[in-house]
């Protein structure tokens, strides 16, 4: 089989397999579809923290099971799947309170063990998650993506009275954005991002006010307008942007990070206790796949408005030019295989 | 009657006002006890950032209703009272989901307006808890203080799975400490602090393991034994704990924040992000006095430990040097009326 691997930093080759047979209580998908996400590329380079090369990347994954190892149910054979990449020990203090997304053994499939970039790709039978007839394949490749929305989400618990402001409108801000709307009506979504297209593909996707921050300060800009957010997103994850959500937050906000820089954040105390703030960060998800299947089989989110490019797995390096390079038109790329 | 104003950051007096007269919906209370807190503190001396001079400090406070105003039923009269300080609008963002302690309008009293530091106060009458005979005047007046315990910790929502670690042996940690072992029954409580008398006096008040910092490195006496707290309370509130605590935490841990310190603090949102920790920061208290009231008409927690110093009103000066200098042997200090 063909596989991507990035053999070192920088380095990605297109490389000849053997078809992986599944270990005791693994399936095998035969994958047919995968997505980009900014952890790919950080792994190719050399910026994800985790990784250990050489690597499969790839951990936004559908296909079809194929083999099956010890102890599973052949007749998941046939199966249509999208594959949770946490792999947890099930044990720990983390898994003990439901958040294998921070298990002490933590492995992410295309980041700790290889992944879905790859023509067949094995997981742990439970983290291969059956999709219904009505999710196109498509569709059930994107799962992965809004199960980070949905992780964060489910630790901010939005309501109908909140106004929801997301950082950056990338990826991650697009799927909250469409969470936040269709899943979770809150009263208002306002979009704050640097490139124009994207503003616009928010707006198309849920937020009702899109403000374009390049040239102007957006403490100002939401003082003039009398809006103080409920709910704070930072998909846009640069350290600057946290000691801002605390100044634009109303009393009694929630603020989720989901960025993993290392350079250094500088926040005041005083600007979260005298609000009573609560700040949230998200890792991957915690078993949220089910919850984002019931999303799209109700049709509450919509990844067509999301999916922007489509290439053949064997253009992959073409993939992630574009997907680096064009931020204005670029939201998710599905590789095909 | 007499009430202790700060008639400017610096300046107390002892003052003869007139008796004030209860407003509508308002009670008067003929102060009995009060006990002295660190904001009363700071306003004296100028530090306290919502303070108004002149002020008549003291928000922890207990006595018996000896008159009621316009709209409020006369049989409240002679009710033995603890007072809530936190007075709140009813209708903005913060007081619409349960969070009047940081309403829009909020008004302290003690910092606001004027507190219970003087032989009578007034309130409005939803803040005057009725105190059960089962709990004396002594433990009545440390209500307030618990209730910034239950705060926090209502924030943190601790288990029997928890390992509790908390910065600082003061009246705030002690309280955590009491709530920790007597309410949540966490699996173990570390106590962490530079004054050996201080970390005595949390071990008697269900601490665990008490850890002396002032000569050593707290990150590598937890890794020396094996301790990864899953609740971590800043009740030391010193703007370089969080990044320790970040640094400490498990995975899935909570932090709680209750300082106000307006210095700059760093952080890395990698280490936040990593370990998907949650940050809640706590102010005053959202109605949680009857919830302390029945920790205490339950003896899960007791005051009797916590309050170490009595002196009559008049001396409120000497108590107020004792409450500042004397933090060996110096927690809670109660003034008589």
């Amino acid at each position: 089989m063909k596989s991507v691997v990035i053999e070192e930093p920088g380095k990605l080759v297109m490389q000849e397999r053997d078809i992986p047979e599944p270990a005791k209580g693994e399936v095998r998908v035969k994958v047919k579809l995968a997505g980009i996400c900014g952890s790919d590329s950080h792994i190719y380079h050399g910026k994800n923290p985790f990784a250990k090369y050489p690597r499969v990347i790839g951990h936004e994954f559908f296909g079809i099971i194929d083999a099956v190892g010890n102890g599973v149910d052949a007749s998941r054979i046939g199966q249509r799947v999208a594959v949770d990449p946490v792999v947890s020990c099930g044990h720990c203090y983390p898994c003990s309170v439901g958040r294998p997304n921070v298990c002490s053994e933590l492995q992410v499939i295309g980041v700790h063990r290889d992944g879905g970039f790859s023509q067949y790709a094995c997981a742990p039978e439970q983290n291969a998650y059956l999709v219904p007839d009505s999710i196109s394949d498509e569709f059930a490749t994107t799962i992965e993506p809004f199960t980070i929305a949905a992780n964060i989400l489910s630790h901010l618990k939005p309501t109908a009275q909140d106004i929801a402001l997301v950082y950056g409108a990338g990826p991650m801000g697009i799927t909250v954005i469409q969470a936040l709307k269709g899943v979770y009506g809150v009263k208002q979504i306002i979009i704050v991002d640097r490139i124009p297209e994207r503003l616009t593909m928010a707006k198309e996707c849920g937020a009702d006010l899109a403000i374009d921050n390049s040239n102007l300060s957006l403490v100002d800009e939401l003082q003039k307008l009398g809006i103080r957010p409920t709910v704070i997103v930072d998909g846009a994850c640069h350290p600057t942007i946290l000691q801002e959500a605390i100044t634009i937050a109303s009393p009694a906000a929630r603020i989720g990070l989901m960025g993993f820089s290392s350079d250094p954040c500088t926040i005041t105390q005083q600007g979260i206790t005298s609000k009573e703030l609560s700040i949230f960060s998200s890792r991957l998800n915690s078993k949220r796949f089910p919850m984002v299947i019931e999303w799209m089989a109700e049709k509450k989110i919509n990844p067509a408005k999301f999916i922007t490019h489509r290439f053949d797995y064997t253009q992959v390096i073409d993939a992630l030019e574009v997907f680096e390079k064009d931020q204005k038109h670029c939201c998710k790329i599905l590789l095909k295989f």
